[in-house]
């Protein structure tokens, strides 16, 4: 694996993550592409653990996605076996056939049935995943089980990350504290080869299965689905929460009900923060640009703008170039196919009004914004004067070192 | 203007192309931003001259897009202004003033009138377009033409191209020789603040609008819309043709007649020239890349796959590294959101298979495919296995120089 320099944008530290109730670790050095770190983790959750989970959109997913997919109208979770180096996707029969070797094995190590174990794969794809190396360390893994240490889980399942990434919160239920962990990786949004997004969270709150998979899907649409890093998508996106209701909170009937109204709030939060940390993990990132659309036509068609926006590589090279170059945001809008009224158009950029009523401001001081573009958070508003739409996405800028991560890798 | 090396894909020398009887040119340097070089064309159209017409589609088109969208109902032209260094567009009702008195200026220097005129601009968006400075050169431009210089004409319309685009080819139609003759502009697919894609196209067949403009729209799907180089898309994007009429040939019924079928093969193979060459001055590439899909669920699916892979980042980065990473081209066809057959996916990248029935082939040689992309023309073809529906698309690598070019420009 090539070594990249830490993210300008990364967080001061890893945060102190206490353990979750009904959750353990391990990990290994299993070897499977890269030497000389952790790239094997285990976790077991507690008997009566419940799951939800949202995956890639790709039509060309991975053999552990169409396999977690499946195990998860199951509802219940006892085991989770993850591996970096090996993305076990394109590689047909042989690659199906490797998943179920790894949760058999990983189902007679914890004790429970297949259907209740999980896992995902990241590295190289079309390349078959050596599951041998994997199940062989599984008896290893499961007897030293006991760790409560997300980073060093979080670590075991980096690829080229340049930090591992993890986040904690807690909420009320019913007059009961739960928390929340989460730990995730991902440095472009996809790089087959190399990287992709996983996420796993858990919580000691009781939580059924089908309120967890609504709270998730909701959470996910505001943040792992609103952030990009190159547009591409990855073939093995996956993000999980396993629910072990070791805190014995009053069960919520669905995810509507005030009970779980805090849950939801700290939930939500922790993903959000989670995906920041994978945007400011993007690929040669030395930018964090936070994009809002006003005034669409829906808050699906604001959102399709905001992207737009988000994936231009000539927005993101302008940013990189600390350049206050407006018209390539204009551009980016006119191209994204949902309604815009170009003669309302207004741009607001680090709070400076840039452009008002589909012009360019009378008396535009370039300094503020020239200013503020020399920084490395980024906020660009934008109305695009036809409705009451709105949504929010975030990104990183496009600069020489993604060209030379992705130009460079395999070679 | 930044200047940039000449681009490494460009043709040795401008092609030969004599005159277009009917169509006469002057050029002069009129100082609208540049300095030392023309931006400044205007060409004069015998009386009964037929035009058709293909623009931007985005939202936030120029004013002078517009204009011309509104002229091009009536079929005949007699004028073209074309300036660089400007585009007026998200100039307001400003712009749309500045074309109208460039337009009113060029009906009485060529005494036509000023719906028969058309205009184009490109360059810095968001600037009012001084259009002072272009209808005080008009009377100039009008007694100087004459000149049936097209790499004149085509030189004065660059931005930041680094060679002037022209093309020519000849035809029979009803036993009369006729001759087309085509220049363009644009070194990114767009860049609002620099470049944008222009081109115009000349004949002397006698043509009716309505047929000449059945024609270009065929033309275009398989040519200027069947090219990429960054995604994002101009609001300038103007592509004309004028039919003079002044070699007296036959008068085609319909898009259909068979007296035009040489015409259109002839029109089809000069358009897709040009395409080419704009592809081949892409900001900073070093691969010409073509990209066919087959086997899609219709050729539209076919061309949005294609363009899927033409426009992944990934995939571009992993060209200009000459990297035969066909997973990226697996998760670009994945994320298409058009069907595929994951289990029958056939990737074929310079004659060499890489990938049969959804699997790296057995005894898969990499060799013969990193020698292919050493080399300046990469050809992929990719079968989907769903369907019959096929297209091919054009782009360029994605490279350091591209990066240098977009993030350094206005500053």
């Amino acid at each position: 694996m090539a070594k990249y320099e830490k993210s300008p944008l990364a967080p001061e530290r890893f945060p102190t993550l206490g353990g979750i109730a009904g959750v353990k670790f391990s990990t290994v050095q299993a070897g499977i592409k890269y030497k000389g770190r952790t790239d094997l983790m285990l976790a077991e959750f507690a008997p009566g653990t419940t799951v939800a989970g949202v995956f890639t959109k790709s039509l060309t997913a991975s053999a552990p996605v169409l396999k977690c997919r499946e195990h998860l109208t199951g509802g219940s979770a006892r085991a989770l076996v993850v591996n970096s180096g090996n993305s076990n996707a394109f590689t047909g029969r042989r690659g199906e056939e490797s998943v179920d070797h790894i949760l058999t094995a990983a189902a007679d190590a914890v004790g429970c049935e297949v259907g209740e174990v999980f896992s995902a794969s990241t590295g190289v794809i079309g390349e078959p995943l050596p599951h041998d190396i994997v199940t062989a360390a599984l008896p290893g893994l499961k007897a030293q089980l006991g760790s409560a240490d997300w980073e060093a889980a979080a670590n075991a399942i980096m690829t080229t990350d340049t930090y591992p990434k993890g986040a904690t919160r807690t909420a009320e239920i019913g007059g009961v504290t739960v928390t929340i962990n989460g730990m995730a990786k991902g440095s472009g949004m996809i790089a087959p080869d190399m990287a992709t997004m996983l996420s796993f969270v858990a919580t000691d709150a009781v939580i059924p299965s089908a309120v967890l998979q609504a709270l998730l899907s909701d959470g996910t649409d505001k943040s792992f689905n609103a952030i990009t890093v190159d547009s591409d998508t990855s073939t093995s996106d996956t993000l999980m929460v396993f629910a072990t209701g070791q805190a014995g909170n009053p069960s919520p009937a669905s995810p509507t009900d005030p009970l779980i109204a805090d849950f939801k709030r700290a939930l939500d939060d922790l993903l959000l923060d989670l995906a920041h940390q994978v945007v400011r993990d993007g690929e040669g990132a030395t930018k964090f640009v936070e994009i809002t659309v006003t005034g669409a036509d829906g808050d699906l068609a604001a959102k399709r703008i905001a992207l737009s926006i988000a994936n231009s590589p000539l927005v993101k090279t302008a940013i990189a170039g600390e350049d206050a170059n407006w018209g390539r945001i204009v551009m980016a809008v006119g191209k994204a196919g949902e309604k815009a009224n170009r003669d309302k158009l207004g741009i607001v950029i680090g709070g400076v009004q840039v452009t008002h009523d589909g012009m360019r401001v009378e008396g535009y001081d370039e300094a503020p914004v020239a200013a503020h573009m020399k920084g490395q958070n980024i906020i660009i508003t934008v109305d695009v004067g036809v409705g009451i739409g709105q949504a929010t996405v975030w990104t990183c800028d496009l600069t020489h070192g993604y060209i030379a991560i992705n130009a460079d890798y395999r070679s």
